[in-house]
């Protein structure tokens, strides 16, 4: 395998738009596991110097997710010892030191779930936007106990669809509408409840484009606007600015007006003044403090 | 012609998604002028009644729409006179009134849009939502004076592509975005421009879905929220509670999930307190009068 052979899986991270931050970040981990077990390298120092090129790689990939960046470090921090070990142990180190993050953040997210159904409580009729894995899990908690939901499509790619047709399977009564809409509907929800693809220092929030305008709404109705994401969404102090990933202009789907540019940032930023509770697989926490 | 006949002439106010208030309220007096002109009636009489049952069901067509209301009721108050008219005389008057309707609606337009664009200055970014007559014509006015505008898409039916089109024609330098990125793109605008389908007599703002999220983003931003529209669009006193036309579902384009509504709601409502003026052929009003 050559360094070129990373440019498949690099862009699978790059190029997906249906999967969260906390999935990709899995998935970049299961890469690296891949990688470690299967690249044609001579010995353990060879194998560490290709796994941190893939781990480069992976983690520019996705600018906004701040769990990938936090997870690829943190499985680079163990990751010097390789060179001390024979090729096959060096390997299995690797590889089981991946899996065993992919399992710490299933089971974070799954913490934040359920921490964030016990907040809601049954009987709520709840609004979203985008598609968050996390959210998935809220409603899978809640879904026996009277959940109602209302649900935006998610311009340009409407990723509200994969919800839609999970609430649907799931028999949640469930209101989809244009994000056009949100200010309509807001005032028919008895809170927002919204993923994260990075949490900065300050606690605003990173979430798909749209979630800034319906925190505002929220905010202007009395509803109750909770971000739910595991701890690894969150970045760290020092780390550079964050960069708002813009897409492909095709994605919208309309004509190439000469004068005219097609824009499409994928995120936008909620300030944490305008967010009610963070909730991770640790506890709630209110813009005052826990 | 028969009642049945005037079916085509309702439903062809009531299905349009691609004219706005003004000149849906213009294509109604035109609709009323030709019915005058070529009812088959006997008599003055029977043309008044045949005339006022189209007046009744064109101003039910678009509840939304308060310049259909105003100006068939305008052209209403005058008809009592075709009684005592011979019918050619009868028919005369009552499609001239219609006419002078439409130039009084076209003038005001013309009116507003000088207002608004005087007031707007040149070298200005200016963002809107969804497509407005009124708005098209400050463009026009600001096209040469380093205008730059931010178009927002308008789901369900995209409307904001038209005016991309003509922005481009006119070599505006356009952002062109989903509505999902209002609140990213505030940020480079130096004033909000929308038109309005009604306003309520506190000043509220019937507008596309989307524009009190909008006004929201505006506010919090310090960007000033204008709306420009001639007074025929302000509702009066003492009318009934306004309804917020929904259309078909089918406008979105998404799967029918069992259990999940589809909502297509045409219009929301943007509280005066977001507004920063208004702007009619009259004049320009701060939230505190004139």
């Amino acid at each position: 395998m050559t360094l070129a052979q990373f440019n498949p899986w690099v862009a699978e991270i790059r190029d997906d738009r249906t999967r969260g931050a906390s999935e990709l970040a899995r998935r970049s981990l299961e890469l690296l596991a891949e990688a470690a077990r299967t690249l044609a390298v001579v010995d353990a120092v060879e194998l560490r110097e290709r796994l941190l090129i893939l781990v480069a790689e992976l983690s520019a990939a996705r600018p906004s997710m701040a769990p990938i960046q936090n997870l690829l470090r943190r499985w680079r921090e163990g990751l010097p010892i390789l060179t001390d070990q024979n090729l096959p142990v060096a390997r299995r180190l690797a590889a089981e030191q991946a899996e065993a993050l992919i399992a710490a953040s299933r089971q974070a997210v799954t913490d934040c779930a359920t921490r964030a159904a016990r907040l809601l409580g049954p009987g709520r009729t709840v609004m979203t936007h985008s598609f968050s894995s996390t959210a998935v899990e809220v409603c899978r908690r809640l879904k026996g106990a009277g959940l109602r939901m209302i649900v935006t499509e998610s311009r340009p790619l409407t990723e509200g669809r994969h919800l839609a047709e999970q609430l649907s399977a799931w028999n949640v009564p469930t209101n989809y509408i244009t994000d056009a809409q949100m200010g309509l509907f807001i005032a028919q929800a008895d809170a927002v409840l919204v993923g994260a693809d990075s949490v900065l220092v300050d606690g605003a929030v990173i979430n798909k484009a749209g979630t800034y305008p319906l925190a505002l709404a929220a905010r202007d109705r009395g509803v109750p606007f909770y971000v739910c994401c595991e701890s690894f969404k969150w970045r760290g102090a020092g780390e550079p600015p964050l960069e708002l990933e813009e897409m492909a202009p095709a994605e919208l789907g309309a004509p190439a007006w000469p004068g005219v540019s097609v824009r499409n940032v994928y995120f936008d930023i909620t300030p944490a003044r305008l967010v009610s509770a963070w909730i991770d697989e640790t506890g709630v926490r209110g813009p005052s403090g826990p």
